[in-house]
Formats: C-alpha cells, structure tokens, sequence
C-alpha cells in the first residue's frame, strides 16, 4: 500500500507543498479558509503531519534500533518494553537486534543496519555499549546512540548513556548474606564480556573485606549469565570438602542454575544451602522458594536510554549550540528479600 | 547520517540513474568499462545495490513487523528470534509491535505502524491472527501477512498461514498421564481468546473420551497463559476432596504456577501429584523436577511464517498472474516426558 505524502495533501487541498508545510509547523502566515482546506485534506488522506512534520525537519525515518546480546530472555522482554514505551510516546518504531557481541565485523552490522533500516539511533545494551573501540567506532559516523552501562558513577566519556550501580547492589546482597550468619558465601560470575560481572564481583569483595571475612577462591566460580553455568558452578562448590552454606550467583538464571542444582543433591533450600540472585526475574519470583535478588528495573532503565536518546536527536536536529544535552540517569538496584535466604546452620557448613 | 542514493552513485560514476539501475539489475546492455565505473562508484560509496534494486521495484521499505500479545517471554523471544532468521537472510529489519489484542482501535493501530514505519507486511501471532474481521479488514487494506494460527489443518480461507496442530500434542500428553495409571486429571485452560487453548481442551477432552475415562467439569478450570493462573488453579483443583493426582496445564508457565503451588503445600512432584505443561519453553528444562511437555518448534514456526510472508512480497512485487503461493506450512508439537509425571498412587488420590 501507498503512503499518502505532502504532495498528494497539496494537490487535494489545490495549495502548494510549502503551504502544507506551514499548517503542519502551525506558522501563522495561512490564510484560515486555507488552512482548514489543508487540514481536511490530511485527515480525508489519513496523511500523519507529525511524522511528516519531522520528516521536513529531518533526513532520518522514525525508528530506533536495539542492540543486545544477553541469554536471559526477561532482561530482553523488560528492556524491549521499556525502549517500546518510549518510542510510542514519541511515534517511533522499535528494530530489535540481538548480535554476537564477539562478532568482529560487529561495527559494520551496526552500520548496516541503521542504513538499511534508516534508523534514527541506536540503543545499545551490555557488553556491546561497554567497548570504547565500538562506541568511538559509532560516533565517529555521526551514528546516534545512548548507552546502559553497568557504572558506579556517571563516566563522564563525553556519550551518553544510562548507568546502573551493579556493585552498589552487590554489595547489599553480600551483607544481607554475612548479617544472616554466614561465613562462606560462594560466588558465581556472570559474562566477563559484561561489566556488570566485575562490578557485582566487586561488590562482594568488597563486603566481604568491610565484615572482616577472608576472601576464599575456591568460593568464587567463573560463568556466563546463564542457568547451566549455575547449575555447574553449584556443583563445584557444594561438592567442596568445606562447602558453603550460601551461593550469590550474579544473576537470577544462575541462581536458578544454583537452586535446581542444590534440590538437584536433596539439599533443602534455604535450611542447608541459602541462595541470592540478581535482576529481580519473574523467576525470581516463580521459583520454589522464590529467590532473594536485587530488583533491577531494566524496564525503566532501558526507557531512560531511549528517552534520552530522543532528547539528543531533538538537539541534534534543533542545531542550536544552546540547548544542551540532558544528563545521564543513574540507577542502584535495591536489595529484595525472599524465602531462598535463611540464617546459616553451623551444622550445614560441617556436613 | 545521510544514506548514498543511486543518484550519487551516478554523479560519481558520471552515468545517468537508468545505467546505474541496469547495471544493479544485471542487464547486459552496459559496457564492461561503464559497468566497472558504476560498480566502484558503488563500492566507494558503500552503496547497497541489493537494497537499492528492491527499492527500485517497490516502494516498500524493508522492515517487516511482528505482532504478539503473549504474557509468556519464553515464546515471544523464540518468535522474535525465528522472524529474525528470516529477516536477515532477505536483509529485512524486524519492527516489533506488541499490543492489546482486545483493543478496540487494534486495527487502525496495525495501519499506523505498517504506514509509519513503512513496513512490507506483518506476521501475526496469535490471538490477533485467530480474529477474521481483523484479517479481513488487514487484507482490505492491502497489508501483506502471514498468520500463525492453531489449527488441526489449513484452514483453506485464502489467507496465508502457519498452523500448529496442538490438539493432536494435548491429546498426546493427555494420553500419556492415563497410561500412568492417572484417572482424574485436571486441566488449566489458556487464555480463551487464543484459540490454542479451545485446541489444547478438545484434544484433553477427546483422549479422556477415547480411553473411556469420565470428564468431571471440576477438574476443568478457565485460565489464562500465566503463571498467576496456574498457581490459582492449581490451589482450586488441590482443594478438591477427590483431588486430581495429575495437572496438565495449558503452557509451561501455567504448569510453573501448578508446580509452585504443589511445593507451597508440601507436596511432592511427581510422586503425590503430575504435572504436565506444553510448549517445551526453557522453564519447563530448568524447573525441578523438570517438566513434562510438548516441544511447540515455536522458533521454526516463526521462522516460516517470515519466509512465507517474504515469499508472498515476492509474489506480489513479480505482480505475474502465473507464480503460485506457497502453500501453507502446518506443524505437529511433540510430547517430551520428564520428571514431573510419574506413575498414579491410589494413595494419593485418597488423601
């Protein structure tokens, strides 16, 4: 099916594309009788004078990209309709694409992609928003993109981006775990590709060292975000001679990994194993005991990214050097307590 | 950025529009050395030709759109990512449009998004793809789409379509709880406006009536394709003084709910009570006990749905009275049995 254009309102309403134009942007040179005949025109053609008027301002088509690679389909589901939310208000469509974040020619697929699909910008997610070399790459061919970065603090790199205090959150687990009497709290990492696994790993550390306990490797297992890299990971470490009687996975698929793995042994959680994920999953929720996590609004972050990302393609096409870009929004995931945590029993730690 | 036009590619190629079109479309009538010009023009400007020449058949864009209202993220994920196979090997983009399929504006909401974001079709999930004064007053419009639809069979209503027989899967399963001995099985519907769900009873319903079992209408409980719904439902049925001693629900994530809600009483799956889902979602591998179920190729089925549509687009832009359709591809889920249906207990069925 055709679209109606400027031209097809212009020769209905027998005016020219430039009066169109001026109705659409409200200019008040128009003669009112005229500017009714506009009017009805674009209503009887169905014409969308929003878009259009934006695309009279603009070169670019009216949707963004999402780029992701994450194996857990909540975290994509939550951040897709928090970039959705954003894109409607604004009449935007959303292109989704997952990618190999290892990809070498990963840089000209994103190129590719916002030409091909004429997309205004680009919202990129970890680990791909977390490569210096790719988001130079980026604006270096004037591509639009906002970033969710995992960060304490804003990084002030001069892009913008979203950032979520992962080690903040971490932390709160960790202390929740060390306040409930126990000793020797495993660990396992999510992707090393994600900063975000180096921060929630910092974060345990880091509690550990303020409640004087020692750091033990042995507790501390490498992993991917995913639920068989917990399950693995949970049977290294309840298979140690000197087990430990909680298990931070840093993730909420790795806890599931962890908690399939402990009953997976007949172990009964939370009386001889306690286990704390991250991200606030719905199946953190639905699982037998639901799971102690962090609630990581992914949804609204990823709405923040793409609102602000709005917001600097107005700049962007405004070309004012007044108008400044607005600053990037911080996020600290809060501490959600549920049944898989439970004091320790020194008697679980001897077994 | 600005994207190179085959306009560019002809100043710099100093030819008209028309050769760089005939050297694109492969014609002979351009001269090696002309031809050789045009083709580094292109390379230089790192034009895309494939792109171009569709551009050069149709004014549709090259994006198509996938819409779904499924609470389950499991299966939406598997549809986006089966779409995306296809998009990207005919270098489509996916716009994804979630929404309310019980809105009364649904249908001047799916112009918008075809107009706005120039989309070449639409493939529909289910419910929307089930509601034939939605498809019909689509078809009115113009908008190429592809259905995925349950149903025993094609249809034959000249729409095009992927059908899942999943009547014959919840038959199967069905069967496969009464030859573990279980003689009241209660069953958890979907969501009704789905037509899976109506698909999913009949084929419980005709397995009870083939293996001459009773059907009591309190083991039949109305749901929707949630986990919520299982757990609710399961409470019911569990409540029951002569309680079913196994529980098929309607999905993965009904069956998730019924098995959390066997655990929250004390329970033990499979050995007081089995549980049955459909769908084969990950949950249903990392649950424990993991789930009994159908595996719906959901990925496949999406996948082509996309290069049914692709292939109808294509049909369409040759505009040729003799290319047929491609018929329509049908599908048949398959029971997957595991630990979360074991043989009947007359016991249980006491307590």
């Amino acid at each position: 099916m055709r679209n109606p254009t400027i031209r097809d309102v212009a020769e209905r309403a027998k005016v020219s594309v430039k009066t169109v134009s001026r109705v659409i942007n409200r200019e008040a040179s128009v003669l009112a009788a005229t500017q009714e005949r506009v009017l009805r025109a674009i209503s009887d053609l169905n014409y969308q004078p929003n878009i259009a008027a934006r695309n009279l301002r603009s070169a670019r088509a009216h949707a963004m990209g999402l780029v992701y690679d994450n194996p857990n389909p909540y975290y994509i589901i939550s951040a897709q309709n928090g970039v959705l939310s954003a894109c409607r208000e604004a009449g935007f469509g959303l292109q989704i694409h997952p990618c190999d974040s290892a990809s070498p020619t990963l840089l000209e697929e994103l190129l590719d992609l916002v030409r091909h699909s004429r997309l205004a910008g680009l919202v990129l997610a970890p680990p791909m928003s977390e490569r210096p070399e790719l988001v130079n790459a980026l604006a270096a061919h004037d591509i639009h993109f906002v970033r969710i970065i995992s960060a304490a603090a804003d990084p002030q790199d001069g892009y913008p981006c979203v950032y979520v205090d992962d080690r903040d959150a971490a932390y709160d687990i960790t202390k929740h775990l060390i306040q409930l009497g126990h000793q020797r709290i495993g660990f396992i990492w999510g992707g090393t590709s994600h900063r975000s696994s180096s921060e929630r790993y910092l974060g345990y550390e880091s509690a550990l060292k303020d409640y004087g306990l020692p750091l033990d490797r042995k507790l501390v297992i490498p992993g991917d975000y995913s639920f068989d890299d917990g399950f693995r990971g949970a049977r290294k470490l309840l298979a140690l001679r000197d087990r430990p009687t909680a298990i931070f996975g840093s993730n909420d698929e790795i806890a599931a990994g962890v908690l399939a793995a402990a009953k997976s042994s007949g172990m009964e959680v939370p009386f001889e194993l306690s286990i704390a994920g991250f991200e606030d999953s719905p199946f953190s929720r639905q699982s037998w005991p639901a799971l102690t996590t962090a609630n990581q609004a992914t949804e609204d972050i990823a709405r923040q990214a793409a609102l602000l990302l709005l917001a600097n393609l107005q700049v962007a096409d405004a070309q004012t050097r007044g108008i400044k870009a607005p600053k990037n929004p911080g996020f600290s995931p809060v501490l959600v307590v549920r049944g898989s945590t439970a004091p320790a029993r020194i008697t679980a730690a001897a077994t």
